[in-house]
């Protein structure tokens, strides 16, 4: 399968089109960005390892019967996935208090919440992501009800799978963002599972194993997601 | 029924104890402020003209079997209320959009929205009421699952009597906040329903009647506030 045209540039992957209407592939860059595209960078070779960890995981939700757009690693950056229409809302699950739950809200980080959250953000750069409630997504027309509903025990399902594969690999799963598509009728989990879009802290010694490192130049970028990639390959 | 002690000052209202420890007297102030306190400033005699309208509001509103803390009017800027353990949630119901639904969500200003919206915001001016999500309340104690049915159900009850009694003194009741408190075990209506609390736009011209003309430097405060209070009182 080759790249055609580009469909799209994202932050951190770019889409291509396909000899098949159905199929796109995504490429994983190296660019980094936080803050909604107020800090960039670069980390190296983050492409490559999230590309590794994404069809790794993408492969074991497959087998815990969780639909993913995920067909096969073509390649160190690139994906071949099945073409979504992109459903403009960014579910978050939230297992342990960080980021804007602290900010936000004031929780103390590291704060274990007795039933993980779920949060929807409308997927809108120019309007910064907001927080929306399922009333706000269904006003603005990107989504049913119905497919809400559908997307938050997608997620829940989702969380208790990874939440469990992490744990065997000493990470904790603090929260981790998820991007859902509609196939053909179905809804498939898309875009990718990373140190990006995911907070790990380490089961012992809660050191944080993710982008917070770049947001926060905590240093060690690199090898935290190494090291994050070693664990989830390496344990089969 | 006198004042004892000053129990709380708020931005717009005093609230004092009073000889019985089941009743409180609200007290209403000409202070004005917005954007969580930014612009401050202060129109003339609204307190008369709020705890007014409030006073006429709460009594309606018991007619149609809303259960608030409302007691009696005592004198112009006094309001005889029951004590609320307040619930630390503000319940904002949204019919048009308008304020945050335009600047978040890039709504167009007047929208008809097909179904109301209820949204919760923790009641914490140090974190500038930041909108949440039943689960965030719910995690930060401030009310229990249940109880947030109940504010959206009770909310979703007084829009209807509103909007109707609004509609019929030729004024769109666009969106307003309410405040909910615990009582003997009973969960009654707070606060105060004005136009501090409400927008409402005059049904003919679509003009502002409300604290945006303060919040906006759009002159006429004073007016429109007398306006709504005349509207309110003068048509029984």
């Amino acid at each position: 399968m080759n790249k055609t045209t580009l469909l799209h540039e994202g932050k951190a992957k770019k889409v291509f089109l396909t000899e098949d209407a159905d199929l796109v592939i995504q490429e994983f860059k190296d660019d980094a960005t936080a803050f909604n595209n107020k800090k960039k960078g670069s980390i190296a070779d983050k492409g490559v390892v999230n590309n590794a960890i994404s069809c790794r995981l993408f492969t074991m939700l497959e087998g815990h019967g969780v639909h993913t757009h995920f067909v096969e690693k073509l390649s160190e950056r690139d994906m071949l996935c099945r073409k979504l229409d992109i459903i403009k809302v960014e579910v978050v699950v939230r297992n342990i208090a960080a980021g804007s739950l602290v900010r936000r809200y004031g929780f103390t980080e590291g704060t274990v919440l007795a039933k993980p959250i779920v949060e929807f953000y409308l997927k809108d750069d120019d309007l910064d992501d907001p927080l929306m409630i399922a009333e706000h997504a269904v006003a603005l027309g990107v989504a049913s009800m119905d497919e809400l509903a559908v997307l938050k025990s997608r997620a829940e399902a989702i969380n208790d799978v990874l939440k469990k594969f992490f744990a065997d690999r000493k990470l904790k799963l603090v929260d981790f963002k998820l991007e859902f598509g509609r196939h053909n009728g179905a809804i498939l989990l898309g875009d990718e599972i990373s140190p990006d879009t995911c907070r790990f802290w380490d089961l012992d010694t809660d050191e944080k194993m993710d982008k917070d490192r770049f947001r926060f130049d905590l240093g060690g970028v690199e090898d935290a997601y190494s090291e994050v990639q070693r664990r989830v390959l390496e344990l089969d």
